[in-house]
């Protein structure tokens, strides 16, 4: 792509009316646009990184075993009657309408009941389990109160799966697996050392479900860390009775700020008696299925990603999920710069290799500004200079200076430093 | 895939309640999951079409230039009102809700005004003009009756496009490009053949829009073919004056039913005068962009797919969409036979062909049956016989008769006839 034909340009000052810092980086640098209060489109940029951390996340769950799908956001209100879930007393996240004859209809805040009632008509037999099933869509939830940029939005991409276990063994068995899948992806992402697997307050049949807590400042959680014994509980479950249960001193946790990236419940089989999800073992008798549900809001993923790495700059984006690897800032509009721009372009475009080549005719000081404000993990730097010496000028964005490199070496260095980042 | 780990099985009988055959045969074969009257879920095979589908049409848009985003579903009041089609008297198809603040939203139907309105932050100059955008959104209709299976639903995934132009000119050379893509894509998903590009009555400003209209008894519309002169014309504008205008002879058009797959429309400026869409030309003066809007159902494509090609035996897929291009079914489960099925899946497998093996413990009729109602385009068969005489059947489900070949060319021969079927 050529900066100069992407229609998202950059702004020169923040959002007025943005009060997180990811929204208002992400308006200024393209990335998003506001719709209206909680509710944003994502622009080319945006969609990019999105489809990014969509692809790493599918392929942990392909690596479960499980079976992407996808279910609709039009919900039916008899199905959640059947769990009492309809009535907005009590889920007061609902978006309702009506089909022209009257009928009420609901839009999708979450799955569990459609996806469950969906698969009792493909699960019979102890033969059919376990079986996991997992979908990207679009949650629709009317927030009261939405101010927290991309991090809870009225509209937002959520990755979500479910399971259906045999026996509780059978489920903690793909739960833990779940559990080690959710911190792949938040490594590849660029979390991992700041992201726990946190106690939390607990599902049906479970003394707790688990939260992955990424440590930011921008989270809207507490948690207590401790380090030691690799232990992390969320303020709900801190108290004297977990701790004793877990055989753990308050003392030795420290006390920070996060924002949950994901989480993951078990449902045991209260949810699977409410639907009539049954199945019949190897006894011949009929009994509920396990059910459990994993979540990971992508949007929120990538906002808490902006919070964690952006600078006074602007955004910073690891090499995995960055719209581009490299952006090309060429220096003047001579022959030879546009030239050997353009060259280099090719180049890596040919190598798919995921490059952004700025052919603004705009100043220096103008293209490394937007460099940084877009976050492209490195930048090429072609001058007259440059191409007289036969060096390029590379800077990483995470870096304070910049390094000289044969033109030919390029290619080369951009794979290995988009290895070794994650 | 291993066919046993899948959990959407087939079932032995058509859906007692659908009456469109594409609702009946995908519903059988488990690709497709009826939520309500008129919304569906999209099962894993189901969704590996829509996804080889969504894939061809993104690669068409990337090579026009068309840059991707993703605007929301949520709409508001206001915008629409700008254009007067917030109004259910004017725009019956409208699904709204309300805010906690009692503020009325919509549920996208469309996304001319959203993006129109979204485009106008970053159209200022003719130096930003032309740029077009599109992306692929999931739809939402409030239809009165949905009785065509997933050809029109209330809920659907829809390609838009949407391109902003200096002049007319420069609008129509994009218009005609999307048309040339458009053709591409029904070409490249099996359609090529009866598919056409027909006049539709206008738009503002133009004396016709266009339609792509594939001949297929399941269509709900009626067009005039002149094969001779490849003109086509729907029912709206087979008049005298359209005839005379275009100076030919009603009596050298043919009638038959087919199916829209496509549209193509021109706004002119009208649209972007309500929405305030301007741009300053090269003399300074301050003008309107014209606006173009085109669409291709995914899911409707899908379904007009399977009216087209089905046959008595259940779905039939091009080799470019299907889900997977070869099933092995293995007959028997002698160690032989399993070792050789299981050497043939890895070794497609590693190639990266999408290959699905029946590997249950069913009998040969069933398997072969399933295979059919599938729709996979080649079915191998594994057997002690074959592997006694180092031979694979292989028979393409368009085909009648089976052929014998040597284990070793399977690859190269799924390569040659899936090339050569589009």
């Amino acid at each position: 792509m050529k900066l100069s034909n992407l229609y998202s340009k950059t702004r020169k000052s923040f959002p007025s009316d943005e009060v997180a810092l990811n929204a208002q980086l992400l308006i200024k640098a393209g990335y998003i646009h506001k719709e209206m209060a909680g509710v944003y489109s994502f622009m080319p940029l945006g969609l990019k990184v999105m489809d990014n951390i969509r692809s790493i996340v599918k392929e942990e769950m392909d690596n479960l075993g499980s079976q992407e799908l996808a279910m609709t956001s039009l919900q039916e209100k008899e199905l959640w009657e059947k769990t009492n879930r309809w009535d907005d007393e009590i889920v007061d996240v609902w978006f309702k309408s009506e089909l022209k004859n009257g009928t009420e209809v609901g839009f999708g805040w979450s799955h569990e009941e459609q996806i469950g009632n969906m698969m009792k008509e493909y699960i019979n037999s102890y033969r059919d389990l376990p079986v996991s099933v997992y979908q990207f869509q679009n949650k629709l939830r009317n927030e009261t109160r939405a101010k927290s940029g991309i991090l809870r939005t009225r509209e937002f991409l959520m990755k979500d799966m479910y399971s259906f276990s045999e026996t509780e063994e059978q489920h903690k068995e793909f739960y833990d697996k779940v559990a080690k899948a959710y911190l792949n992806i938040f490594k590849k992402v660029g979390l991992g050392d700041d992201t726990y697997f946190t106690f939390a307050s607990g599902g049906a049949f479970t003394e707790f479900s688990h939260e992955f807590q990424t440590v930011t400042d921008a989270g809207e959680d507490t948690i207590y860390v401790n380090k030691e014994k690799n232990v992390v509980l969320n303020q709900e479950v801190f108290n004297d009775d977990v701790l004793d249960l877990l055989k753990l001193d308050k003392k030795d946790f420290i006390k920070v700020k996060a924002a949950e990236v994901g989480n993951i419940f078990s449902f045991g089989t209260a949810k699977s008696e409410e639907l009539g999800i049954y199945f019949t073992d190897k006894e011949g008798t009929n009994r509920p299925v396990v059910l459990g549900s994993y979540g990971i809001g992508i949007s929120r993923l990538m906002g808490v990603i902006v919070e964690y790495f952006s600078d006074a700059n602007g955004l910073v984006w690891p090499y995995n999920i960055a719209p581009y690897k490299v952006i090309i800032s060429s220096i003047g509009n001579s022959p030879e710069v546009v030239k050997e721009s353009e060259k280099i372009y090719k180049h890596l475009t040919d190598k798919k290799i995921a490059v952004i080549y700025d052919d603004r005719d705009v100043r220096p000081g103008e293209k490394f500004a937007d460099a940084d404000l877009l976050g492209i993990p490195l930048r090429v730097v072609v001058s007259e200079k440059n191409i007289a010496n036969n060096k390029l000028e590379i800077k990483e964005r995470i870096k304070q200076s910049s390094e000289f490199i044969k033109p030919d070496d390029l290619p080369k260095i951009i794979e290995k430093l988009s290895t070794n980042s994650t």
